[in-house]
C-alpha cells in the first residue's frame, strides 16, 4: 500500500487525494502539517530533500514528490491518462501549465490572503499574482470554448490539475463571476464518477 | 516533419535542439523572436494561446507547447525517457521540479540580467530568485552525489532539461564553483553522442 504525505490545505494535496479516490486506490494518507513546518524536519528531508508535500511513497520505500508526477504515475494504464501519444503529450502540456503559468499566481495568492492573512502587508506583490493569474484563467476560458475537458474529449488528470487550486482560487480573491465556460467546466468535474469534494476529503481524509 | 518554433537566446528552446540533434529527428527551426514580441503576434497566439516558445507543430497542424512536454513527446520509446514506469516517474519528478523551483529563479535571473540589462533596476526580486536558485542548486548538487544522472543511471530528457538554464546560470550571476557534482554532471553530458553546446547550436540553428 501507498503512504502518501499532504496537508489538505494545499490543492498539490487535494489533487492526489481526488485521484486515489476516484481509482480506488488503496493508500495510508499521512497529515503533514505545511504550517507547523513537518515537511522541513529531517526525517521528511530525507524522503524529499526539496521539502514539499505531497509525497508518495511505495511499498518498498521508494519516494516521488512533484503533485503532477504523482499524478501521471498513478494513473498510467487508466482511463484518466490518454494512452494514445500526441494527447498524453496535450496531458503533460496542460500539467506543466498549471506548475508554471497558474499555481504560482492563483494558488499562492490564496495561501497569503487566506492562511498568511497578509493581503495588506503584501499588496504590491499580490497585484502582480492576480494579473497573471487572470491571464492563465483567460487561457483555460478560451480553451474550454473549443473543448469539455483539457486534453482531448475525456476529462483526464489535467482537469484534476487544473480544477485544484482553480476552483477555489476565489479564497485567494479572484472574481470568476465572467468565467463561464471554466464554471460549466467545473460542473461536469463534479459529475464525475466517485468525485471527492475538498471539504468531503477533510472530513474522510482521517478514516482512510 | 515538424516545425519548431524557438528562440535559442531561451535555454527552453535549447532543450529541444538538444534533444531533436541528439535523436536526429528532422525537423523545420523556426526562429521565433522573444525580444521583438513575435510570441505575442496573432498568427503565433493562433498556435499557442499561452504566446510561449519553443512550440512543436505536427505535420498535419497539431500544436503542442510546454518545452518539457515537448520533450517527453520526442523522448518516448527512445533510450532518453526510461520505459519503467517508476523511473519515468522520476523523470518527470525532476522536469516538474525544474520548471517549479528551478527555472523561475534561475533562468528568470540570467534573462533580467543579460538580456534586459535590469541588476541594478530589479536588485530586490533578484535577491529572493538567488535566494530561491541556489537552493534549487543545493537539491541537485546533494543529489548528484548519490548518482550520475538524474533518473536512475542513464542520461535522460531530466539531465537536459535541467542541464539547458544551469550550465548558464553563471550568465545570470550564480556561482558554480563550491558546485562539484554539478561540474562533474556537466562533464558527463558534454561527453553524450551527437551533444549540442548551446553556441554550436546557434551556428547551426540557420542550416536545419
Amino acid at each position: 500500500m501507498y503512504n502518501i504525505y499532504g496537508d489538505l490545505i494545499s490543492g498539490n494535496c487535494y489533487k492526489i487525494k481526488l485521484l486515489v479516490h476516484q481509482l480506488d486506490i488503496p493508500h495510508n494518507w499521512i497529515h503533514t502539517d505545511i504550517m507547523q513546518g513537518t515537511c522541513r524536519t529531517e526525517s521528511f528531508l530525507q524522503k524529499n530533500p526539496n521539502g514539499k508535500v505531497p509525497l508518495l511513497e511505495t511499498i518498498d520505500g521508494q519516494c516521488l514528490p512533484e503533485s503532477n508526477a504523482i499524478l501521471f504515475y498513478l494513473a498510467e494504464n487508466t482511463a484518466l491518462l490518454p494512452s494514445d501519444r500526441f494527447l498524453k503529450a496535450q496531458v503533460l502540456q496542460w500539467l506543466f501549465f498549471e506548475q508554471y503559468s497558474h499555481e504560482p499566481y492563483i494558488a499562492t495568492t490564496r495561501f497569503i490572503v487566506k492562511f498568511l492573512k497578509q493581503a495588506e502587508e503584501q499588496k504590491q506583490s499580490l497585484s502582480i499574482k492576480y494579473e497573471k493569474g487572470y491571464k492563465a484563467l483567460d487561457v483555460m476560458e478560451n480553451h474550454l470554448q473549443k473543448q469539455p475537458f483539457f486534453a482531448g474529449k475525456q476529462y483526464s488528470i489535467a482537469d484534476i490539475a487544473l480544477y485544484a487550486y482553480t476552483h477555489i482560487a476565489h479564497e485567494g480573491g479572484f472574481d470568476l463571476g465572467a468565467y463561464h465556460n471554466i464554471q460549466n467546466w467545473f460542473e461536469r468535474i463534479q459529475q464525475q464518477p466517485r468525485y471527492l469534494s475538498l471539504e468531503k476529503c477533510h472530513i474522510t481524509s482521517h478514516t482512510q
